[in-house]
């Protein structure tokens, strides 16, 4: 295979069980992987920037593409979209390096947990934000979400799970949250995201909105280097991959 | 029954075959109805505001619904949310006199509808806008809206069915376009609205953006009373009933 392609798309997460392909449950990678395949064949190697849960969303994921075709980039967005369902978008595609890896090239990603926080449900949000009835202090959150910030070890706020971490230390580059409109928006931007790790920031961030841990205490949550010590996982359908750097 | 209470609700009209109870169909009134009578009894007088074709939405609809039942108006609308799907959102409710009517005392509604207008497709609007690849001129599209304002004979902005007009006349206090980023947002407030109208009016303007009917036809085209001098309707899924005046 002698090209490499890097694709740009966007999901509505509600409709998947994450992004990587499983058995007995539909999942983004399979639905994209059906429609590609319709249009370059088989003969193709697909890497995704990174997992999701089941019921988290991508404003933009990226996928690099090995193949032997040579259909222009600009067909290949189109073909796509018209095989894909309404729910996937394919949204560009370029010509990257043959060493250019969707996941490994990475060098930086940022993610958004949207909150719809009246006391109204929001019958347009019901799979796209978390519902959230008291009014939330997004100055106060916005301060504390400050202590996310630089490089830590992260153990505090990941899943263990059976893929077995060697290194939790990332580094956060930035993160905030801000009000719009009747929305609360929690932004992170780092290097890298342990598993869980957005979802368990924002459940944390939801405890010390409702007083149940006290303010200022991130920077001792994330020194204990203990799962018990942070708040629970935000449910999944207020995330969303918001951008992929390389 | 010696009580009225006018309720408003927002829903997904995606799920839905219109607001109007149907054989064979789910309808938003069918769905709420159910809700409304466990909590309730079945002993309630329901009007809705207006009907609303398959696929379209509501950000905010209103029912007056007459009954014995004392009900503190604030819990009604809790039970509500807690009867009703996502797709339906019960937002407030209070007490109005007995000869209040949802769809009789309405003085005045406002509708959008929503254009994704990008190339790309958008996940999260599949339902919720209808995409038109080719950029749109607001500015021009705004200044041929400016000519439904008034008070004019609207034939040739209604599909005639079995319900037989008496009566096109309606006046149309504000209409306009304007961009929100990738969105096209098309307004109109008007005193009523005869079936298909908003979506005529769309269907036509989309006419003008593709040069294929001029600019400055418009009044021309309300004068000839003729629904073959129009645009064709333009899809559902754009459609919001947006706010309703008494």
């Amino acid at each position: 295979m002698d090209r490499n392609l890097l694709l740009t798309i966007a999901f509505d997460g509600s409709f998947y069980h994450g992004y990587q392909i499983q058995q007995n449950a539909v999942t983004v990678q399979e639905v994209f992987q059906n429609a590609l395949y319709k249009i370059i064949g088989n003969n193709a190697d697909v890497k995704g920037c990174s997992r999701t849960d089941s019921g988290v969303h991508a404003n933009m994921y990226c996928i690099s593409i090995k193949t032997d075709r040579d259909i222009p980039t600009k067909r290949l967005v189109g073909a796509l979209n018209h095989f894909l369902p309404d729910s996937i978008a394919a949204l560009s595609c370029k010509e990257v390096d043959m060493d250019f890896h969707a996941r490994y090239s990475c060098v930086k990603k940022q993610y958004i947990y949207r909150i719809w926080n009246r006391e109204e449900k929001n019958p347009f949000l019901a799979n796209r934000a978390l519902h959230y009835w008291y009014k939330m202090d997004e100055k106060m959150l916005n301060e504390e979400a400050k202590a996310f910030i630089g490089t830590h070890d992260f153990t505090s706020f990941c899943t263990r799970d059976e893929r077995v971490l060697l290194d939790a230390t990332r580094t956060m580059f930035d993160c905030s949250v801000k009000r719009v409109g009747d929305e609360v928006i929690f932004s992170v931007c780092g290097d890298g995201f342990l598993y869980n790790m957005v979802r368990i920031m924002v459940g944390t961030l939801l405890k010390i909105q409702q007083g149940k841990i006290e303010r200022g205490q991130i920077p001792f949550i994330i020194k204990a280097k203990d799962r018990m010590e942070a708040g629970p996982k935000a449910p999944p359908q207020g995330l969303y991959l918001d951008k992929v750097f390389y």
